[in-house]
């Protein structure tokens, strides 16, 4: 179950031969309403894809009909004809979406590209795809599980995520890569939707609450992507209008799973670590500390080495302006203090490092805040992959 | 020829069992006059060893007499007795170094350590240590090669570099590890004597303006040292005051002579990477650019697999906050302009990276500034030795 368990949403895909592997590479999402409430957040990377620029723009309406995602070629770097393409897949969508009477705009669709940057997109290519989509929509299971596995890059298998509320309104989301973990090829795309009922400002607001706390605070190389994207439909299908607060626990508790399915399946991984920061004096204090770890290749090379060292967990935080003090700082490793008070703290052999899972807790003694960061381990793995394949 | 080629320097070497390869890791080196100029740097990691706290206000004076290196254990993390430790081994040397009538304070002595961090240094192995070295004191070149074999560590050879100026004054200087390239280890140290008369404040400015275009752009895996220590001590035994123009320039020559030492060897790495930033609107732009393409993992995996991979340089340009459009940004590998205005140019197949050295040049199109940062490509090697060490 996926992005077509809320009511009122269709999903197609279609194999347009974008992928070496040939599998599908055109994934669809339709919002047959009756809303069509649209939000998205985007990456913060100066250096965007041409999809992103557009999408960015074509959103500030606050609402969409559709999201048109190609895998396969991030269409990005692909000089003044990449927008054209871009614009052309918007246009050629709302065609193939219109009806007389009830015409789509170009304007209303988002539309989404991973893969490969710097090769020219071929327009031709990715509108056949999408007339395959568009012929293939619908509203069951398979349809939802088809657009999962469409936008995948070098992704080992589909995450998928869904709420279903209580109070009789649901939530789905689709993953791909991740803009810091599988960034080889350069993308992580979130699509989510909802029957809810929902304002464009509602939808804004949560989302960006949820990604906040959810994919902005994964980073597993500390590169960011050119493409990034996360969108979010709502269609109303429902006719439920939950509490803001229900809508936000549930919008991020689903982004949470996405995010931890993502961080599962980075690119050459053997670890997810979770880096905990509390006693910070403020959040962006330990969202700091937390991301200088994280991105610390000394840090991840020794959790790939399963060795808890905390010294380099120390120089990592010391480079932050986080408030601390280096010789109060304390660190845990899967539940063992091997640093107390910036000193040799339990013994270091007592951290069990075998496990996927690590644990890492840095306590700044420095105020009440916390915040988790989650990373990978950097391995010999990793850097295989992304010296091997060009993107 | 070393840190004994200019006239006034003794140096001395011992092994004290710090290392476990047996290998000398005591290394002492004394500035008989008639100055005792000295200036130094250090990381700016806010968590740092007890040597630095140590070095760091002992060198406000501007004056020092003695420099005592211990290789194998940083003396970082080891609780309130580390800094015992450094003050009892500059105590220590003082002593050895004093005369009756001509006493030398601890104060004129600056520690530094590296190695293994968080585990305790002992007092006594260092002092027997310092007592050989102090034995073994000379100024021949002998003595100026073992103090650079003596503070090595991963090193794979002694890193060494001297000018010697025609107006009858000389530099020497002696380089193990760095901050951000054999960090496994956890130590950039540089060792630099000059018989020329100069001031403390001309020392200072001298070897701040030398580093900063030299060692501070060194950054071969974006992890800063807790330990990093450039020290300059001056005996004026030349008798000659060189200006200060020409003291500049060839304190940036050796300090850069040092640094691609350094680069050469750094950990696991089979690339020396230029990142030469052009059209920049500021040299701190320049810089900001240069160095984020650096630390890209992306880019230097790429660089590793022989991928002149330009888009990745670009979506590292694009997380800074220097001046520049992406749709004007250029990009040339060895001499290929892989990337015009944002899109594709030459063929990137013309790229040849078989050789060590990269030359990797992003043209901003945004001002007149420039500025070169140096890297290494990131390789399975340096995951599998920073992985396999703890440190």
């Amino acid at each position: 179950m996926s992005v077509t368990r809320p009511a009122g949403f269709r999903a197609g895909s279609a194999t347009a031969g974008l992928k070496a592997s040939g599998t599908p590479d055109i994934a669809l999402l339709v919002n047959d309403g009756p809303l069509d409430v649209a939000a998205a957040v985007f990456t913060t990377n100066r250096a965007r894809a041409h999809p992103v620029l557009w999408s960015e723009q074509a959103v500030r309406t606050g609402t969409a009909r559709a999201v048109a995602v190609n895998a396969g070629n991030a269409n990005c770097y692909t000089g003044p004809e990449g927008f054209s393409v871009t614009h052309a897949t918007a246009e050629h969508v709302a065609g193939l979406l219109g009806a007389p009477g009830a015409e789509v705009g170009a304007i209303d669709v988002l539309v989404c590209s991973t893969g490969i940057i710097g090769v020219p997109l071929d327009t031709a290519t990715v509108l056949a795809g999408m007339d395959g989509a568009a012929a293939a929509l619908g509203a069951e299971d398979e349809h939802g599980e088809g657009f999962a596995g469409a936008i995948l890059t070098t992704d080992t298998h589909a995450k998928q995520a869904v709420h279903v509320d209580p109070a009789g309104w649901s939530i789905g989301g689709a993953a791909k890569g991740a803009g810091m973990l599988a960034p080889g090829l350069a993308t992580m795309l979130v699509h989510l939707t909802t029957d809810a009922v929902l304002t464009a400002a509602d939808a804004d607001a949560a989302l960006r609450a949820a990604t906040a706390q959810t994919f902005d605070r994964l980073d597993s190389d500390g590169c960011m992507s050119t493409n990034d994207t996360v969108t979010l439909m709502a269609s109303g299908a429902s006719g439920v209008t939950p509490a803001a607060a229900d809508l936000a626990a549930a919008l991020t508790a689903v982004c949470h799973e996405l995010a931890m399915l993502l961080l599962a399946d980075a690119e050459g991984s053997e670890h997810d670590v979770a880096v905990r920061v509390v006693g910070a004096a403020s959040e962006a204090d330990a969202v700091e500390v937390g991301r200088s770890v994280a991105r610390s290749a000394l840090v991840k090379t020794a959790i790939f080495g399963r060795d808890p060292n905390w010294g380099r967990v120390l120089a990592a935080v010391g480079t932050t302006t986080a408030e601390f003090e280096p010789f109060e700082v304390d660190v845990s490793v899967n539940g063992v203090q091997v640093c107390r008070a910036g000193g040799p703290g339990e013994d270091r052999s007592l951290v069990d490092l075998s496990a996927r899972w690590v644990d890492l807790v840095v306590d700044l003694h420095a105020g009440t805040e916390a915040a988790t960061v989650w990373t990978n381990d950097l391995t010999t793995a990793y850097v295989h992959e992304n010296s091997a394949y060009s993107s």
